[in-house]
């Protein structure tokens, strides 16, 4: 049993824009030679998320414009009063999704459905380089 | 330590169907002999999640009420120009509730509260059987 | 590889209040005096969460303002008919909220941003002590 932590970078459009990684997390996976267990990936950062999706551009704004409903844009923040900034919505979604996922894989491969594709979440309002904490957990 | 990894295959119903899997999920605990630890419970695919809640008929409906505010069956999504689909709303529910969680284990038992049911969720439109990897890691 | 579970006892207030808990994960990390690996951060009980936030007196009261969008408090739930109960929107708020989240370290130290606190969050109608399972694994 191992432990075995990497780390990605990764651009990111705003307001909950997203980026799939699952092709640079199953890279890291074979590079690590592990064979079964899993990979946490993690987003440090108040304002990130972790998620898996069909990733097309159609649900790369339909996912937003749920986020929208649930915080909008429009909308006083009492953040905004705390700091002067302006991204409360950006906070508020990144807390009720979660910052991380962990993925099972066995045979060295991610257990992943076929139209499903690990994404990394920018909820900021500004377009954004992340970092990404990918760790694995097997043998 | 050990990585076990299982699997089960549940019906569940469809537009944020629940099936209660705790018991499945501990028998398989109960197998490996394992004392203490973890088991990630996930869902390959696009339109499935993991969670707890409090299993009985009200909340069994009001959940898929409250995902019906966030991403309502009625109003268009951009994926169903993707691809002529008929389930955006199941695939943005997946992505902002996530595909899995990762439950501990202490003395061969859950530590879950006592109303707590591990539940797999089925966003799809359709009744679906559903696979779900078990992984268990620990001694 | 080792695993070594702890438990921490907070109190919260009702209706998603939340309590910065890092500090106290932090200290336990210490003591286990592991390296590198993960820490499983759960709440047992079906009206709790965890989850990472910017922990400011601001975003305190916009994170639960999100989620009264998501569920309110002044609908009718299905849950109170079963047990004549009056916390629907806790439970509602705590399945899609899910009940853990899996935090990597490296070099002894969690791996989170700058302004990243992880929370326990009490969804239930009255203020609650809490408890919540934090399991190390790692080297």
């Amino acid at each position: 049993m191992r432990v075995i932590t990497r780390q990605i970078e990764v651009e990111i459009p705003a307001d909950s824009g997203m980026k799939d990684i699952t092709s640079l997390i199953a890279d890291l996976l074979q590079e690590t030679g592990l064979e079964e267990g899993s990979v946490n990936v993690f987003v440090p950062g108040a304002t990130g998320s972790i998620s898996t999706v069909e990733y097309e551009p159609g649900l790369q704004e339909d996912v937003p414009d749920a986020l929208e409903r649930l915080a909008p844009e429009d909308i006083d923040y009492k953040h905004h009063q705390t700091w002067n900034d302006d991204n409360g919505r950006s906070h508020v979604r990144a807390t009720i999704m979660g910052p991380g996922v962990v993925f099972p894989f066995v045979n060295g491969k991610l257990e992943l459905g076929t139209w499903q594709n690990i994404i990394a979440i920018n909820h900021d309002t500004c377009r954004r380089k992340r970092k990404v904490v990918v760790q694995f957990m097997g043998v």
